[in-house]
C-alpha cells in the first residue's frame, strides 16, 4: 500500500477522446492538444492507439500524431496497442515510452464480443505478446484487468472471479519469470460503485500486499469521481484520467455520453484534499477548454466551467 | 448518528431547476413534471419558491403550479420561502407541507451580497420568522446553514466559524424553547470536497451527537456525488437532490453550468451500495428525460443516458 502524498495521473484524453470523436479532427489539432497537455505538469500522456484504421478511422493518423509531438523532459508519451501488430507500430515510431504488460478481460462475454476470443485464447495471445515484448527488449512491468467491476454483456463480475483473473495474470508472469510492479483495474463499462472499489481493492491487497494498484474509471453513470475518491481512501495513488472528461470505449455498447474520470476535476479533488499531483490546475483548465474547442461540442468536465477554488481564493485576496 | 439502511431524498429539481431556467416554461409543464416525480416513490418534493416575481420571473407562477398539483398519499409537496412574505404565500396555498426552521448563512460576505444583511441582522430576522411560524401554528423542527463549506466571496469557511454558526442556531432555538430535530448543511457555491464533508460532519456530531444531519450539494465542480458518498459514509441519511441534475443558485455567481446532486445518479449509488431509497429508478430516469424535454437542453445527469445497472442485469437475464 502506497501512503504517499503524491498522486500520479496518466492522461488518456487524446487517445480516449479522439478515438470516439469524428475522424475529421485535423492531425495538427491533436498534436497541439497533446503538446499543451505536456506543459501542464502531467508526466505521462497516452497519445494515440495503434488499431485498425478500418475499425477506428479516427486513429488512422496515429503515426503522424506521434511524429509531430514536441518531446518534453520528464513527460512520457505512450500509445495503446492491443496486439503484436499494434506494438510493432508503436515501436516503429521510435518516440514512445513503451512498457509491457499482461492484460486480461474479466468478462468472458465482453471478450467474446469485443475480440472474438475465449479466456483461454486470450491467455495464449498474452503469452505471445510477452515473447514479442522480450524480443523487442521491452520490460514487462504491469498487469491489468478490463471490465473488472461489471459488464453490460456479462452482468456483475463476482469478486472471486476477478481475483482468479488476477491470479491468471500472476501465473502467466511466473511462467516467464516476470516480476510485476503494478496492477491496473479498468471499469470499462462503468459498473463500479465506491463500495465495490473498496471491497475489490481490499481483497486484492489482502492477496498481493506489495503491488501498486491503479484505476481506470469511466463516468457513464456519474460515479467516476466518487470511485476515484474511494480509491484514494484505499491507498491507490495512480489513476488514468481524461482532460475535459473526453472519451469512452467505442466497443462497450455505451448509450449516449460516456466519458472518463475528468483530469481537472480529479486534480481539484486531490489538491483540495491535500494530495500533490505536480499539475498546474489553471493551465490544465485552459487545456480542457482547448480540447472542447477542438472536438466542437461541450465536454462533461465541471471545473472547466465552475473554475478552481484556488482562483477564487486568489481573486478574493486581490479584491 | 443514523445507521439505518434507508436514505431519504428530498427532490428539489422543480424549484432548483425552474428557478434558473427561462421564464417561458409553461406552468402546465412544471405541474406535469412534479406530478410525474410524485409517482416515482419520492416522499418529499420542493415544488416552487415564493420569491419576488421581479427578481425571479420564472417563479411568478408559483401559486398556479401548487394549485395544479395532484395530491398523492405519502408525498409531501413543499415550497421555499426566504422571508415572512414568502411564508405567508406558502401558507395561503393551503396545499403545502410546511415545517419551520432556523436558517443562517455561514458567509458574511455572501449574506451581505445576497440579502444585504449582517449576521446580526440575519439572526434578528430569524427571530421574527420564528414568531411568524408560531403565530401560524407551524412546528419549528430544523436548523440549516448555507454556504457551509466555502463561498465565492468569502473564500474558505473555517470549521470553527461553521460550528459557531451552528451554535448560533441552537442558541436562537433555546431562546424560544425549541427542540430541533435536524440540521442541514448547504454547499451553496460548491466548495466542498469529501474530506471536508467528513471533517465537518465529524465535528458537528461531536458537538451534537443526536441530531439528524442532511446535506444539500451542488455539482459546479463535479464533486457532488463524491461528497454525497462521503456523507453516506459518515452516517448522513437525508439528502437534497435534483432530477436530471437540474438547478443552481442564480445569486451565487456560478459561472456556467451549475446543477445539483443528480437524484437518479444518487439513487443508483445508494441502491448499488445496498441502501434503500423507496424510489423506482427506471421511472425516475424516465422523469429525468421528461425534465430534459421540458427545459429544452441537455441536463447533466449521467444515469439518464448511461442507464441503470438493474436494467442491464435484467436485459442479460432475458437474453
Amino acid at each position: 500500500m502506497d501512503n504517499s502524498n503524491f498522486v500520479t495521473i496518466n492522461e488518456e484524453g487524446p487517445r480516449e477522446g479522439f478515438q470516439i470523436e469524428s475522424a475529421s479532427i485535423p492531425t495538427s489539432d491533436k498534436i497541439a492538444l497533446i503538446d499543451a497537455l505536456s506543459l501542464t505538469g502531467l508526466r505521462e500522456i497516452q497519445t494515440v492507439s495503434f488499431v485498425s484504421p478500418k475499425r477506428v478511422p479516427s486513429m488512422a493518423d496515429a503515426e503522424d500524431v506521434v511524429a509531430g509531438l514536441t518531446p518534453r523532459e520528464g513527460v512520457a508519451f505512450t500509445g495503446l496497442y492491443l496486439n503484436e501488430q499494434g506494438l510493432r507500430r508503436a515501436i516503429a515510431t521510435g518516440r514512445l515510452h513503451i512498457e509491457g504488460g499482461i492484460s486480461l478481460c474479466a468478462s468472458p462475454a465482453f471478450l467474446q464480443r469485443n475480440q472474438n476470443a475465449t479466456p483461454e485464447q486470450q491467455r495464449s495471445s498474452r503469452r505471445q505478446m510477452i515473447s514479442a515484448f522480450q524480443e523487442a527488449g521491452i520490460d514487462i512491468t504491469y498487469g491489468s484487468v478490463s471490465a473488472a467491476f461489471g459488464c453490460n454483456f456479462q452482468g456483475d463480475i463476482p469478486l472471486d472471479h476477478l481475483l482468479s483473473t488476477v491470479a491468471d495474470i500472476f501465473a502467466i508472469a511466473e511462467e516467464f519469470g516476470l516480476h510485476l510492479k503494478s496492477l491496473g483495474f479498468s471499469d470499462t463499462m462503468a459498473w463500479a460503485t465506491p463500495l465495490q472499489i473498496k471491497r475489490t481493492i481490499g481483497a486484492v491487497r489482502e492477496c498481493y500486499p506489495d503491488i501498486e494498484i491503479s484505476l481506470h474509471l469511466h463516468d457513464t453513470r456519474g460515479m467516476a469521481i466518487a470511485n476515484a475518491y474511494a480509491g484514494l481512501e484505499m491507498g491507490v495513488r495512480t489513476f488514468d484520467a481524461s482532460v475535459g472528461g473526453l472519451g469512452g470505449c467505442p466497443f462497450a455498447a455505451h448509450k449516449g455520453a460516456a466519458g472518463n474520470l475528468c483530469t481537472e476535476d480529479f486534480v481539484l479533488l486531490c489538491e483540495e484534499m491535500g494530495f500533490e499531483t505536480g499539475i498546474d490546475l489553471e493551465r490544465l483548465i485552459e487545456t480542457a477548454r482547448m480540447a472542447e474547442r477542438i472536438v466542437g461540442h461541450p465536454l462533461p468536465g465541471a471545473v472547466m466551467r465552475g473554475g478552481s477554488l484556488a482562483s477564487l481564493r486568489k481573486a478574493k485576496l486581490a479584491a
